[in-house]
């Protein structure tokens, strides 16, 4: 770099370039590219996420384009910010690139990120850029504030008796939507004023064990019915299902990345607010430990979660 | 999980161990293992820094262990934290760990993690993990605030003019000193209280990279003296010197991960107070672009920048 200054090239000159991608301004504490970068702050409290993104694991880049996992590795960040009703101000993204890459596949991944935070006012406000032999691994830090008059929503305040609603229809977002999620951020925002939730989190690893963290954190348990969750099936999980031969039933259960929100709501909640807010109600908190379905004959079952987890 | 809610096994085991590993509280806005994560909050300006750490490249998992490699994850982080004169508040980790480690191996590096966040006063907050075939990815974001009474300080204020000095003696510290490096947050913030520095940066990449940095970004240019480089050479630099035949000073020059500031400051700087930090005066600030070395025989050479970058 200090051989040809005024000569753009390398990993600064990357920067720069992403820089002018990401429409980066971070005001006067600290330039973009420098050691650190200004996080914009308030009175209010200050959260952040963090998620890593690998390929071959959560993207496949020998079949996605660069700009759909870049705007994934952002989208996963913001549903946690709307799993827990606050509003995301920034972010930093660091990279371990396969060094296959171009540097125009960078700023794909950049501007894919930028495509998912800039609709909730949320910028890249700095990040690492590498490179390596390995196959790519992404990591997106997302800051957020409590949002005007809401207090986080955390997820271990779920109550016996609550009800257990979801945001949309589950199941075989493997089909294409699990690229372009749509995080819930204001609909959560709109969920905490009106409706006062007990806990929330977001669908990343599946309906069973996103709920299965909830009812663990709150020490409860949850009852899905199945004639509820009816109202709840994808018609990805119907298509998947006419392929797989599974239910489309266990598709929505299980399937992982449909980025909606779980929320526990009181039993006195109004329900004509729900439905406006387009929530579906798939079962209810009851005392205990996991979780059971409700069948049509009104015998009940265990859940096992099959979602993915690390560690096993 | 929800089939064995009181078995702790799986990630959300390993989460409850990292939780007891890390000593984390994090109040009560978000618990430890929540969708997000809590960061304290001031009314002074909130920076934040993420480093990527990659098996192979940064660190070399078949010879360090991993407490050291954590260690050194949280380090550079930190080391970015001084370079601005901040002091830091929290951390995040995001881990995409290569599946022949065992969760011990995972606790081991959260455990380096903390040790070198602890004196600081630093904590992990929270943060994600992974596992997956390739080698291990290692994501820290540290989160700082303003020191009292101190304005961050910026790697683009270099002024012809200035001194330029570095915290310690440079140079092959890849014969162990890398891998448990000193943050030199404190000594930073006494910098900035006592001697009004025009731009700060720490030496991850080398001194010739790391003030290509600053006189890139403050539009100017470096002259080093060879005769006053000659006192900020390492031991190590000329330990290694002796084996591989390169020039010691070419070491103290180019070598990266001393973690040691480049500090530039006003001509007419307290030299007392200088020595009194520790500070070695290295060279000056100059009109023009790039860096030259002024030979013990007053003949001056452009140095080129022998660190390492990626993207090259």
């Amino acid at each position: 770099m200090t051989d040809a200054p005024n000569e753009p090239r390398g990993e600064r000159a990357l920067i720069r370039r992403l820089r002018d991608v990401l429409d980066a301004d971070t005001g006067g504490v600290a330039p973009f590219g420098d050691d650190m970068a200004a996080v914009p702050t308030a009175d209010t409290p200050l959260l952040a996420t963090v998620d890593m993104l690998m390929d071959g694991v959560d993207f496949e880049s020998d079949k996605h384009a660069w700009r759909d996992i870049g705007y994934k590795a952002m989208a996963v960040n913001l549903s946690d910010c709307a799993a827990m009703a606050v509003q995301p101000v920034a972010a930093l993204a660091a990279v371990a690139l396969q060094n296959t890459l171009s540097p125009d596949d960078a700023l794909a991944l950049a501007a894919g990120m930028r495509d998912a935070a800039e609709p909730f006012g949320c910028r890249v406000v700095g990040g690492d850029t590498n490179s390596w032999d390995a196959p790519t691994a992404i990591s997106v830090t997302v800051f957020a504030h409590a949002a005007p008059g809401i207090t986080p929503v955390r997820r271990d305040g779920a109550r016996v008796g609550d009800g257990v609603f979801v945001s949309g229809r589950l199941g075989g977002s493997i089909l294409g939507r699990h690229l372009r999620p749509t995080p819930r951020v204001e609909l959560a925002q709109q969920i905490a004023r009106a409706l006062s939730p007990h806990a929330m989190i977001d669908i990343s690893d599946g309906l069973s064990v996103d709920l299965g963290h909830i009812v663990e954190a709150s020490a409860v348990a949850a009852e899905l019915d199945e004639s509820l969750l009816e109202a709840a099936i994808h018609d990805d999980a119907r298509r998947l299902a006419a392929q797989d031969g599974r239910p489309a039933l266990d598709h929505a259960l299980h399937d992982g990345e449909d980025f909606e929100l779980i929320v526990a709501l009181p039993a006195d909640v109004d329900t004509d607010a729900c439905a406006r807010l387009g929530l579906i109600r798939v079962g209810k908190i009851v005392a205990g430990t996991g979780l059971v379905l409700r069948e049509a004959d009104g015998h009940t079952r265990p859940i096992t979660a099959a979602g993915w987890e690390h560690f096993k």
